[in-house]
């Protein structure tokens, strides 16, 4: 987790919403990668799927069995999905985002008939330090002129 | 969407999931794409997220303001997220998907309060074809060896 809140923190440095995701597989990091939906124009860009697409190319496969993934706040529904149709066996992350998030807010993705593959889910890991990462952004950004 | 089934059948040609998707802006068709999860490795590269990327990529752009999506299949919850994310102003979708769709079934996402942006959708197009495809598709993977 550590790891994810230093690519959301480089994100944040980017000018990009400083989110950051981590996939390890057996003990060993896959892909990393923070938010680059402004830097790429891809605004499916979010931290997890960058982290699980980086993870699928490294590993040349489409999905990502026994793998899991550290995101710094709680993955919006278009990332809740993507986790699950990558067949991601365990999710931490940091912060909820009761705004956007569709785990433990929102749809809440991985309780619905419609969703095939659930991850086991642990939250609020560095749950302060994901929250002010975000809240300072924003602060800052209101500041600017 | 006659464009949207052309891309969806050659989808099926490659071994992919007949899914087709095209965006237009202003009368113009500014992406077009099929479902290309198994040629990527890339569980993310739905028919709508990849014709999204594709557009935003052309145009230089992060959102997709003002343009209009056409898809085979109604959206699943990633792709129905990315949608909304993108600013698509009208979703135009072939036949239901009771099982993955996200649209006017499972978690109805442009009906929920964590959806900041909701498309226009009409259902129905060219419903009987497009669900045609994808059926020829999986009855002829049952009869391979």
């Amino acid at each position: 987790m550590e790891m994810a809140l230093d690519e959301a923190r480089a994100a944040g440095a980017r000018g990009e919403v400083p989110i950051g995701a981590v996939v390890v597989l057996d003990g060993a990091v896959v892909a990393r990668a923070g938010n680059r939906t402004r830097e790429l124009y891809d605004v499916t860009a979010h931290a997890e799927v960058a982290a699980i697409r980086m993870a699928c190319e490294v590993l040349g496969q489409e999905r990502l069995v026994g793998a899991d993934l550290y995101v710094s706040l709680e993955p919006c529904t278009m990332c809740a999905a993507a986790i699950s149709f990558a067949r991601i066996r365990r999710l931490y992350y940091g912060a909820e985002d009761p705004k956007g998030g569709a785990v433990d807010n929102g749809v809440r993705f991985y309780a619905q008939p419609t969703c095939h593959h659930a991850p086991e889910v642990y939250s609020g890991l560095n749950e302060t330090e994901s929250a002010d990462i975000l809240r300072t952004f924003f602060a800052e950004k209101r500041e600017l002129p």
